[in-house]
């Protein structure tokens, strides 16, 4: 009898259960259909992308990018939209950046490069010197200022092939171009050279932050295509030492002020309980930033958007943000965090997509582990819509610093494969993004954000 | 006691298992690093397509791929390398196609336009006719011979954007690019113009099979660009009656002789058992067959390089076939299975790459239900590399046929959302194609060929 008593409630709950998850899952079809048969986010990206282009924090199209958001947010059914300032650094490429190799005393062989961010400007002789490679920091630390002083470092550690997840790669290979400049620096190099962060072997030099330390000189830095990097690793190992020439005439101008730019669907039921969506909405200066990251504002967009179209109003406050200035600052995140705990708001939730526009994998899920397991019985919801893995992980660099006032996190995972062929370079525009890709990545968002606004976590 | 009697022995199948499943892995691990790192199956690629072309059947460029992929395995070091013999259509396209639809008396509207594969060429004068759109064949019925005769039928049937998987919006949509001819035929039509199948909106008509029936008669059809579709359906909402005119030049000629390419690895231990992976070497006419199927060509041939170069013996025989005439015949694949049939081979299992070289995700399994337990065992260790489906589904139309014999079967499901933008089109080339995408889809191939090498199924 007493087994029997048990069963019956027991029964009754997954009944209840499973026809909670069957409700759900119908309106989180009609979510799903929504985007993947009337969605906008392809057309928005074309035209952050087409009519717009890159968009530096500080840059005039950084500021046209904020005033076409807040008109797409206004169309995609928002209640409320509006600017949230904040400075941002002002760091400008200049007009002219070019290098090359000695090969013999009157032969140059001309790299594809570019300054890295926030690098400082080489002045107009440029700067000279033999070419020193390595390959990590233990080997920079054996040659010391000896070996080091007066000479060009070349950074070469490519990403490594093997690993599947190749933002792991990128972790790991990545100590060079942010730390390469301060500690070369430290060992009185002129220059440095850094093979870009990418999957594979072209022509494209990849951009992104180098880091100065205050305690050194800040030497100017910049990135070499993969190619010239497998072509300079060659050589050297044929005639060393050779030497390089490189200028550019990159700076820092005075921070000015930009944007966060937000849109709100008010919660029915829990208007204070906020949940952020969100994406960057400045890019890198050298080509349409649509993977890194377009993508994930005209995704953050659409949730808004298909919520709205769909006819639902969620019980929760659900607010798109694109943040400014994730490239060379952070300011825009930080701007968000400062506004959230000036105004004391109650954040519950904050999911970012900042992996690229890829066919969606996965979520990473930074948060307590009864939360962790919240969301994994929502697997069977997002399985049907390609998303298989939900597990503790990082979730972006915007919505990290709501991670001080307890907010658990998620970052969506797209698919990795092809994200480091472009990353950063010129490579990374408009055509390099699939509609269909797109917008499932987008769909999975606002399937997440819709059973956060339902049922809290 | 006797609870702890029962304990021990399961504590130690369990270890024992883990044991297994752990040293499998490190095995595996060496598989994909030979792969992700040294793999070759990318510049493979580039060689069919840049250096050979499009490959359909019977044509000058589908016998130079018979020979380059031959080597290709020789490379690879199979031990056996082998062409046999097959007897294909040969279907050609002709010179001219064009078409058009009078907009007024003195106005045309050029259609972006190719022949269907198998098709009849129209003649010099063309088909001339009313259009009558239709969207399904109860819509054509409907009509029937009164509606239809002496008219061009305009099958205009979207792929449903709404199915996350596109290759249920392709079976779905699909029925008229395959039977369309046939059953407009049977009401009298002169011609048939049917909506390209594709996901995306662009100008690129994409071609592919239409079956006639001999009951009817054989009448000319085409494949107009999805931007075509939408422009005329627009249109004839505002104007209808509207006249088109095609010409296509298509011919079938005699059959001629191909081969299936086929190299081995001879089994150590059990070399009459015979494990089978594949991908068709034959594609259409229009473009590079980089994805549709190049990239299963290519894999294939990297499982067996990736295993001799790990310095891996199978124990059962791992044969790589490239099939002949997947396209417009399937009669590499009926050959295969007849020369199996005939030299009474054990043929324990087959694995067809046919979806594209796009991420991997899973793998469709046709065998019994014992096998498919056994296979989804293996889960964990496909897990780290990107394949977390092993269900029950659909294996791919080479390998199909050795069903009859009772061989078990699978085919590899990459992610499919952007397989039909380019399917059967002129895009599809090897810009296309990713090299990690790729080269991740092949790992998985050689572990699952690995995994029944050893266990058999």
């Amino acid at each position: 009898m007493m087994k029997k008593r048990l069963t019956v409630p027991l029964l009754l709950l997954f009944s209840v259960a499973s026809y909670a998850q069957n409700s759900d899952s119908i309106l989180i079809k009609k979510i799903a259909d929504e985007i993947l048969i009337n969605g906008v986010a392809y057309e928005n990206l074309r035209y952050l992308c087409k009519q717009i282009g890159p968009r530096l924090s500080g840059s005039v199209n950084a500021q046209k990018a904020v005033l076409a958001t807040a008109k797409m947010l206004r169309d995609a059914g928002a209640d409320t939209v509006y600017l949230q300032p904040c400075m941002v650094p002002h760091w400008i490429r200049g007009e002219k950046e070019s290098g090359y190799i000695e090969t013999n005393s009157n032969k140059k062989y001309q790299l594809h490069l570019c300054a890295l961010g926030n690098s400082v400007g080489s002045g107009k002789t440029g700067v000279k010197g033999e070419v020193v490679q390595v390959t990590n920091f233990a080997e920079l630390n054996r040659l010391g200022e000896a070996g080091i002083r007066g000479k060009i470092v070349f950074f070469n550690i490519p990403m490594n092939p093997a690993y599947v997840s190749t933002f792991q790669a990128y972790g790991e290979a990545g100590i060079g171009r942010r730390s390469g400049s301060a500690q070369a620096a430290r060992y009185g190099a002129v220059g440095v050279m850094v093979r870009s962060l990418a999957s594979n072997v072209d022509d494209y030099p990849h951009t992104g932050v180098t880091q100065y330390n205050d305690s050194f000189p800040k030497i100017p830095a910049v990135a070499i295509s993969t190619s010239d990097a497998e072509w300079l690793s060659k050589e050297l190992s044929k005639k060393n030492p050779l030497n390089a020439w490189f200028q550019t005439t990159s700076k820092m101008l005075d921070d000015v002020t930009s944007f966060n730019v937000i849109g709100e669907l008010r919660g029915e039921k829990y208007p204070a309980e906020i949940i952020t969506v969100g994406g960057h909405l400045g890019s890198w200066d050298l080509a349409e930033g649509a993977q890194d990251d377009g993508a994930g504002v005209v995704q953050s967009i659409e949730v808004i958007r298909a919520l709205k179209a769909a006819g639902i109003q969620p019980k929760r406050t659900v607010r798109a943000v694109l943040f400014m200035n994730e490239e060379n600052g952070g300011r825009g995140a930080e701007a968000y965090l400062q506004a959230a705990k000036q105004k004391k708001e109650q954040h519950i939730f904050a999911l970012e997509s900042d992996g690229g526009g890829f066919t969606p994998r996965g979520f990473g899920l930074e948060m307590n582990e009864i939360q962790v397991n919240k969301v994994q019985q929502w697997k069977s919801l997002f399985y049907p819509y390609g998303v298989y893995q939900l597990a503790a992980g990082g979730s972006g660099s915007d919505v990290k610093p709501l991670r001080q006032i307890g907010t658990p996190l998620a970052g969506l995972n797209p698919d990795s494969q092809r994200y480091f062929d472009l990353h950063h370079a010129a490579t990374d525009i408009f055509e390099s993004v699939s509609k269909r890709e797109l917008h499932l990545g987008a769909v999975n968002m606002a399937m997440f954000v819709w059973l956060v606004s339902e049922y809290g976590l």
